[in-house]
């Protein structure tokens, strides 16, 4: 079979291009930056929904839906939020269209022309907040512990599927508490189902830590991020949750009666992950022949193979099939049978290689003789042939070391790209080498500014788990008492 | 305590506006016609995307996710989908805002204006088959059965929360088929899945049947709709699927190379339920104490509530409800237990009737020493104490009773509101009285136009089920052969 791909070592941007379109994830739609998600691509997705969906329910945590559109003088209300959000936006200015007597077609009715310009919600904390002030008047009332699923718009002028489109799909958390430690542990509980859903479902490991002021959120005092490595070297920030202290409180007044009577600002966190984590996915892991998924997200685990020359023997694997797949069901084991008389195995093997199918099963006239099957391993490619008798329990087995395998090579990689340097030359060439780069700084947003000018690394996060360590930042030379993240980064 | 409702007998608008609100399903937003989801009204919601999710994939269909917008020339394409759509919509003319130097806060910018506007997708045939003109080639790659979860917009003047919002959430079924036959036989497959929904899960009986003409979907050769009865005598469609020929194909050139080798246009289905399907629930089945929910469908199906005048007695009590909760939860019965000291008992109660949660169990430390349990039926209102021992058997048959009951309740008062008439003037006083009126008529647009006109009745559908029957349309005195069904509707 021809090569499919572009290599990574080639050219890595086109590789992934090539994969997300080639593996049916998704494509470019006649929308300019607006992505279509395919139905293998939704499927991942879906998956990812529902673990997060169950972790956000499991501490508490209820849905609910607000709207898509915010009226344009929202956004003035939180200072600080209105230069970090509302410029690159969807701005709804009319409401009707008329046909066009002229030209034909449609055309848009000027008499239609709102009041007030609506903006697509780049992100929702100002129509919420504006919406719990109506709900908020005591503690009683609190905490409030919303998520929200919804698509969202931010005008991006250079897009990438799923790793920057002008719309995307996430969810956003958005909490209400009546006192600041309250919100800073969900702001921090959050942060850990983040990375609880990367290392254990999308096998990613990420390291969790503080962003640096100057790329915190427009609006928080603090934001808290994972961030993962490619096999690039290049990171990806994929999941942030913020703590906003009373800021959206000041700004849309929500005040509450304390449990002492006395009148204060409700503390707010907010907190999501989008369809960005698609691109996570398929960078931290894939390979030159295609997708590699980790089985807690495959559509479908194991795809069965029969391999067949007349109607007979495809009667005969279909009904021994058949058993294998009962079997597996049992144990909750998602599988296909692709038994369709179009395609030869071949083109098969490679097609289920290219979307990542974890397990596959092949099975020919000689194997329901012997009473085996071919057993093929995406992630290491590895095959082998197995008894049929007992194949489920094997297969479960299989799926949690192929799920473990996959997070320990992405973990091992990380390791091995990941550094420390003492000093400013050694910074630049570790940085041009690509991976995470440990690196003391004083703290200034001025050398966080002149080492991204320099170098296109930016600082990816203040690591939660770190050592003190007496240093001096690489920049300046300053005193320094720990080491921080820098990267290139998507 | 006081009364929440306005009765529906007093007024019925009132009564469901008041519902909606007290109940915390939804309310108006700051984004004219746009409302706020609670988390309450979204769970009932979710119950309802889970189970409609689970009957399309066992049905063959997959999701994926399309464009929130789509340009506006292609609303132009199709002639008939244009006349019937494109006319009330959300337009984006400009990308981006800036600071508003003179006035402060921000201002749309002038110079971010697009060349061509976007529409915010009313539904999404167009950019969906502008799409699957890339995805079809030949016979093979037929059939395409994609469904899509999605917020869509249309502008709409007079709003009513679920009923008829600017901006609501549903999901939209895009098929694609190689033959006539095929594309039909999907379009009844799914009305009669929305059917099964409806009675089976809402517990609300609907007629299926076909649009006439003039009340076709915008594009479509025929479309079919479940019709429900609400209370107040007005129907309510709660649900449509089109068979919507080649159209669709024609206008994006849609074409595909047959098993014979003939280049033919593809056949097209599309189908959908929104969130105005709550608007239903609520309305078929509440009462003026609040909601009625069908157990299927509740967030939680049962509520505890302790009698308590200590701590002591609390813990005793607590102790035994947990272990009803552990049996319970076993069954599959969702519970939530109600133990919270800010409220007293019986505000609980009067909650969680307005809130509709099928089952109330409440218990005290008489019941503690006696082994008993009071327990109070939302759907009759009844109340009985039961013993502990064998209460989660008890429920589980309760709720399947509660489950039919709801439905029985429904068909019993659609069957006594549906009347056969003969003459235009024992029409107009059925009519008048509310409910299904059943009616010749002579199948002329003219005709039901007129009728419209005089009565605002409007054809609901010509239902799937029907007797042949010769009479004479009740207008024009013109023959007919069956009887149409004629309703005053939301």
């Amino acid at each position: 079979m021809a090569k499919v791909l572009t290599s990574r070592s080639e050219n890595y941007s086109q590789w992934y291009q090539d994969l997300v379109i080639k593996a049916d994830l998704a494509e470019n739609s006649a929308v300019r930056g607006s992505m279509v998600i395919k139905p293998y691509g939704y499927a991942i997705w879906e998956k990812m929904q529902a673990e997060l969906d169950r972790m956000f329910k499991e501490t508490g945590h209820e849905n609910a839906y607000f709207p898509l559109f915010i009226p344009k003088s929202f956004f003035s209300k939180e200072a600080s939020h209105v230069e970090g959000f509302a410029k690159e936006c969807a701005v709804v200015t009319h409401y009707r269209l008329k046909t066009d007597e002229v030209n034909g077609g449609v055309m848009v009715d000027p008499d239609a022309k709102l009041e007030e310009e609506l903006i697509v919600r780049p992100t929702s904390e100002t129509i919420i907040w504006s919406t719990y002030k109506n709900w908020i008047q005591s503690y009683r009332d609190l905490p409030i512990l919303i998520n929200q699923w919804a698509n969202v718009v931010r005008w991006e002028m250079r897009t990438r599927l799923f790793l920057r489109t002008a719309e995307f799909l996430w969810q956003e958390g958005h909490t209400a508490h009546a006192t600041k430690q309250e919100a800073i542990e969900e702001t921090e509980k959050i942060i850990n189902i983040y990375a609880d859903f990367a290392e254990n479902f999308m096998a990613m490991p990420v390291i969790k830590g503080l962003k640096s002021e100057s790329e915190r959120f427009a609006g928080a005092l603090e934001t808290y991020s994972i961030e993962a490595l490619m096999q690039d070297g290049k990171a990806l920030q994929s999941g942030t949750s913020h703590f906003l202290g009373q800021n959206f409180a000041k700004a849309f007044d929500v005040k509450f009666a304390s449990k002492e009577g006395k009148e204060e600002y409700v503390w707010a966190t907010s907190w999501g992950v989008s369809t960005r984590l698609m691109g996570a996915l398929i960078m931290a892991h894939s390979d030159d022949n295609g997708l590699v998924l980790p089985p807690k997200l495959a559509p479908f685990q194991v795809v069965i193979v029969p391999i067949y020359r007349n109607e007979e023997q495809l009667d005969a694997i279909s009904e021994k099939v058949n058993e294998i797949i009962s079997k597996l069901k049992a144990r909750g084991i998602s599988v296909k049978y692709d038994s369709s008389d179009n395609r030869k195995p071949g083109w098969k093997f490679a097609q289920y290689e290219l979307k990542g199918v974890p397990v596959r099963l092949a099975i020919g006239p000689r194997d329901l003789e012997n009473g085996t099957v071919e057993v093929a391993r995406r992630d290491t490619l590895e095959k082998s042939v197995k008894e049929i008798d007992g194949i489920d329990e094997y297969i479960e087995t299989l799926l949690d070391k192929i799920q473990s395998n996959i997070y320990t090579k992405a973990f091992n990689f990380r390791k091995e790209n990941t550094s420390k340097v003492e000093t400013y030359d050694a910074f630049k060439i570790a940085v041009k080498k690509g991976g995470f780069v440990l690196a003391h700084w004083d703290g200034t947003a001025e050398t966080e500014e002149r080492i991204k000018s320099d170098t296109k690394a930016t600082i990816r996060c203040l690591p939660l788990e770190y050592e003190e360590e007496e240093g001096v930042c690489i920049y300046s030379g300053k005193p320094s008492k720990r080491r921080v993240l820098f990267a290139l980064a998507y």
